[in-house]
């Protein structure tokens, strides 16, 4: 494992490494934000799931989040959104293929090869951060669009492994939406029982707990609410009386302008769940 | 002139702006933040030139400036490098060029046709923004390495234009160094009396003032002290009792990562000098 950047920010460190995959079978890159605290204790870690065509650069350079984590004591790991490189399948478009893995793990060739985000990011990343880098058990997740449904999905999938769940603009329903219905055809085939266990909302609708969430959604994004079914998920979270806040922005569109507008309250809500011992 | 960015950002706007320079004789872009307060009242302004390589995004999409600007209530106004389009002469350097027009004006061929970025600094732009924005009559200048230069050599130029000046990682005497030298000589030519006029530590040591002002530098910067030399400036401001505060951060780099940590103070220190009658 090889760190390729290392930046000074709000006193503590901004890091990019790069490592080969033994889930991916690929090279790899990830972002760690190290608080101050993180030099004398161990601390607790968001991971963060960026959207379609990001990479782990999206969120360190423009979301702002290095102030709040530095105050709040909270270690910041940026994952990529998709397996690279020159062996690796991808599409010409922007919504498949390198840049857009979905967090699943595909059953479908060529893409079953190499795209196992899932495993990788539930798997194959906490260890190597835990073996690393100084953490304590506690963790949460959070991620924008693509990695919204990704945070999310996870989240749902994985009872009681995180303490608490944001999301920016997600993907929440992505089997009944047009980014969804293309990915998971190409990755996972066209029986649709199979997206089941991809898909947030009918994880929720068929019993699956989530932990406190907070979920921002801005009422100029272009995307909204085509792509983004926000409300399906609200109705779902009503009826099961799951703990999920949902928010609704006039004017704020998909952009990490929207991000860094609220990255704060973001931080601070995860930093409340993973400080509670 | 065409509003071809607006993106919702901490309650105010954040937009880009494209326009045909008269000065320039090309299309230029530029970047304005409106604070929430520009709704309902004129506020001050202040103007940021970027560094080699960049445009009028890098301030706008990493320095996380926005939320400062709008609890205080600053128009930010970040212009472009250098003139732009296939018309204007160019290098295949990375400082020289389009990216790299040094905030002056120049008077070698080809360059002098287009490159006459301080006349468009300081005649064009503040014209523009006063006739489209709430702007009041203060205003205050700063910027990042070349830009940082162009802040500190315009305020010079023009005593009382501004109310304070910042920079982060300047250019303090190009003419002394191989970035300066080598745009001084290629836009100026190879007379060094003709680039007095252009330099910072030049002007501050023959009898030019300055208003309050703070520099920023940080001591992991990979380009200091060979090309950012600091101290000379330092060392005239001190002799000349002209208020120019100047911090050196161990572990800081070149970068956002340097400037974002500390955007929030060069914002207050502008905004108290902005909004003191």
């Amino acid at each position: 494992m090889t760190r390729v950047e290392r930046h000074a920010s709000f006193g503590g460190w901004q890091e990019v490494w790069q490592h080969r995959s033994d889930i991916l079978h690929c090279e790899m890159k990830f972002a760690v934000y190290l608080p101050p605290q993180a030099a004398n204790q161990p601390v607790p870690v968001l991971y963060w799931l960026s959207g379609l065509t990001c990479s782990e650069q999206n969120l360190i350079t423009k979301a702002g989040f290095q102030r709040y984590a530095a105050e709040l004591g909270v270690m910041v790991v940026a994952i990529d959104t998709s397996p690279r490189g020159e062996d690796v399948a991808d599409d010409s478009a922007w919504d498949l293929g390198q840049g857009a893995g979905f967090y699943l793990n595909a059953t479908q060739q060529p893409w079953a090869a190499h795209f196992l985000m899932y495993d990788y990011l539930t798997k194959e990343i906490p260890a190597l951060i835990a073996s690393h880098f100084p953490t304590n058990a506690r963790q949460s997740i959070a991620g924008h669009s693509m990695g919204g449904h990704g945070a999310l999905m996870v989240a749902l999938k994985n009872p009681g492994l995180f303490q608490s769940v944001s999301a920016f603009a997600p993907i929440v329903a992505p089997s009944q939406v047009p980014w969804g219905q293309k990915a998971f055809t190409t990755y996972l085939g066209s029986d649709t029982t199979q997206w089941q266990q991809w898909d947030s909302l009918w994880l929720a609708e068929n019993g699956h707990p989530l932990p406190p969430t907070l979920i921002d959604q801005g009422l100029a994004d272009p995307f909204y609410p085509q792509q983004l079914t926000t409300e399906l998920l609200e109705n779902c979270c009503k009826e099961k009386s799951l703990p999920v806040t949902f928010r609704y922005h006039p004017d704020y569109d998909h952009s990490y302008y929207f991000i860094s507008s609220f990255i704060e309250e973001h931080l601070r809500f995860h930093a409340a769940a993973l400080t509670v011992s």
